[in-house]
């Protein structure tokens, strides 16, 4: 499959790229607006790759190159870059491409990280609001730390969530997230979970500021 | 201390209290609607510690009676219920007597259960606003499975969260779960944080029905 992870020059799109390029066989493009950015990150990952014997393209273009043909196609981009985003790419996307929105909305408290979701109820149902119709939306890769998934040192075994309301895309984007080593995806059915799933993500962040822990992932069970 | 479990007739209550009292050097008493019940309770969950050999008084008295000069009263009742509660015992409520909340607000959707909280925004904040000014309010035990907690022949390995907005209450509730075995408490932070940890459980009960897991615990790490 062609993964296109739109903001893949950022923290996680960074993660996922590498991981997906060093575990899987699908291949990986990375977008950004600025494509000269891309470019140079995903010769950088390529690099990275290599330094460990992993022979694999990495291809950077502008988020609308990079959406072109994506069989999955993810914004790994703040969620307030979310609607200008899938706007940019709309005519690039194919009809029946998976996107999947790891974003989560966020506000800093006193004392920690909190959950603040957009109009919509959650990024989720922003994305499924603003993309064609046409494209099944999955929610996947919220509670992963960046930190960890970029340093391909670091060995991990932790869960992350699933959902949407189109059961081949979720099937589809679950075995993708199932071939990254020491990760497990677990369904949690539609859309309507999204609030949950995206709450986890402050959770996570405050969780390590008050117990000295660092880079927190989650495991169910 | 004495721990004044209220609802400790039903399963997050029968839990608690069999773990604490299996556990830990704590007096615990259970506390019902229905003081007969609560007698009957107590001394059913009297008859479970010594078939284990461990010889512990369990007393059950209805609410009021139950909350009388406890220095933690945990509010194991279901969320509407806890504003009748904090009525009911409000005038045995020991002046700084820490009242801990465990219960979420939740409702039955298509493909799983959602958070669903209270105009308060959150359980946590219902109990804070209804309860005496002078009772440190203290989130803890939410995301524990009921059934997990009170089979004494199972072992867990789980986390819970543990927050609110007087450190020194926030401590001693920490000092307490972490008195069960197998039971780690993780500090976060305010009563701000209510709303991420109380969405957790209805995505635990959410991911068990997809994924063919029982009684969902959570860690972090």
């Amino acid at each position: 499959m062609r993964i296109s992870l739109l903001g893949g020059t950022g923290d996680i799109g960074e993660g996922l790229a590498l991981r997906l390029a060093y575990d899987t066989h699908h291949e990986v493009v990375i977008g950004s607006r600025d494509p000269e950015r891309a470019r140079n990150k995903a010769a950088e990952y390529e690099r990275e790759l290599d330094s460990r014997g992993v022979d694999r393209t990495v291809n950077g273009f502008v988020n609308a190159m990079a959406a072109d043909r994506g069989d999955v196609v993810v914004l790994a981009v703040p969620p307030d870059h979310v609607e200008e985003t899938i706007e940019d790419i709309a005519d690039r996307l194919s009809e029946d491409a998976i996107v999947v929105t790891p974003a989560v909305q966020m506000r800093r408290g006193e004392a920690g990280l909190h959950y603040d979701p957009p109009a919509a109820g959650s990024v989720a149902a922003l994305v499924r609001d603003v993309a064609p119709d046409s494209n099944p939306v999955v929610g996947a890769f919220h509670n992963l730390s960046a930190d960890r998934l970029a340093n391909l040192d670091v060995s991990f075994d932790i869960d992350t969530l699933v959902f949407g309301d189109d059961d081949d895309a979720t099937d589809i984007v679950m075995r993708i997230a199932g071939g990254i080593e020491g990760l497990r995806p677990l369904d949690v059915g539609s859309l309507d979970s999204a609030p949950e799933v995206e709450s986890l993500t402050p959770l996570l962040i405050t969780i390590g500021l008050h117990n000295d822990l660092h880079d927190v992932g989650v495991t169910f069970g």
